[in-house]
């Protein structure tokens, strides 16, 4: 039993200022590696990592993703694909027409899997002591990433992920209550809004303690994010790429 | 740094083989907490997982996951929920109502943090020294796991877990070549199919010498799968349960 993955588990933090310091290539060929041994749905390793270290399509990037300086500056950008060409390209070359990409099912199934990737580098990352912070602001423009990374139909780009070595340490921002997250044996919304207002004291008080004086409460930050469609361009682009929503 | 971890990342496997030991309390609190600390999209935390370990429920989702006894015979069965209730009820008591859950952009948001927290639990529990197994089965029915676990509005199930003591350890399945998975600055389509064919025949290579006579290669397996919709409940579960996929 190893107690220090658990310890880096709970030590999760996003880093956005990274040295000048590149990724060595053994380091960054491993944590590709730990990524690329997970599972996938029904064995269809329907995902691909795109490696950008090249700093014009870098900063490309952090413009596509809304002006985030840390893919520009952290010298590696990994953009997690959900990757429905490589099993397309075995079927067709049997003469077998794919349909599962094209359903609610192939895009949820494609993406949980991209997610497990994800989750893959950057515990991989954290243990080989640098830091990261994921990117899913790419999703503002899916199309300009498919385009700038020669992405083939039935794939688009989903994450992306900074990967660096630490300048400065970012804290550790606190969760709602665990309560809100586990439930036993059933769904429980006892205690819910409690547990906001808990969490919205909590954070206004994290962003104090850390500097961040016009920092927001989790509930007025929500709002703001979700009182609306986050990333339009989103469905026309997954439908352009060649996904279905409609089955 | 720890290569305990990425060995564990590393040696990642679907075990299907339980005993009858429970797990310790104090063990499973320790991998939902990891589970827990993971990032979320713009802090959303629109995730909750349902423990399950009454028998009899867990006997339901075996048969709502099509027949799968190691769901009925782990003692653990976690299921992974994207949750848009918890956001929706932090606005509505606000006044505020929500729009991100009901867009292509929230879907898709909701299943790669899913897909994370996923990915947690499954190395927490290994570098516990427990078994794992993703079921994604529970997908075929999704309104019964609904159901069975009184999931609210804007919530819907997206996979489960079983966790437990590993009676038999499995063999560790073969990947597809890492060079379909990594692309290196831009995607790359060259030596796929030549990829495809090694890997066809390392998997049937694989079955061989695991007693699985009958196990196919890749791309037969694949065509199986993939040339229908998989899961067809999928898209009016999701809708029913308030998302929506037209925007």
């Amino acid at each position: 039993m190893s107690t220090d993955l658990l310890d880096i588990l709970d030590a999760h933090k996003s880093e956005r200022a990274f040295t000048d310091q590149p990724v060595a290539d053994p380091i960054l060929d491993r944590v590709i590696q730990a990524a690329w041994h997970g599972p996938t749905s029904v064995n269809g390793q329907q995902t691909s990592i795109v490696v950008v270290r090249d700093p014009a399509r870098r900063a490309q990037l952090a413009q596509i993703a809304g002006g985030q300086p840390w893919v520009a500056h952290a010298p590696v950008f990994l953009v997690v694909v959900v990757d429905f060409h490589k099993p397309w390209l075995a079927l067709h070359r049997r003469g077998i027409e794919q349909q599962a990409h094209a359903s609610v099912e192939g895009l949820v199934a494609g993406v949980l899997d991209a997610g497990i990737v994800l989750g893959r580098l950057m515990v991989a990352a954290q243990s080989s002591g640098l830091g990261i912070v994921p990117v899913g602001g790419i999703r503002r423009d899916p199309l300009a990433v498919v385009q700038l990374l020669g992405l083939p139909k039935l794939t688009f780009p989903v994450n992306g992920l900074c990967i660096g070595h630490v300048a400065q340490p970012a804290a550790q921002k606190p969760r709602l209550p665990i309560t809100t997250f586990r439930h036993d044996e059933h769904y429980r919304t006892e205690g819910m809004t409690e547990a906001f207002d808990a969490y919205d004291r909590e954070l206004l008080t994290h962003w104090q303690a850390t500097g961040r004086g016009n920092g927001e409460a989790w509930t007025d930050s929500i709002a703001g994010f979700y009182s609306k469609v986050y990333f339009p361009a989103m469905k026309a682009a997954v439908e352009s790429q060649g996904f279905r929503l409609d089955r």
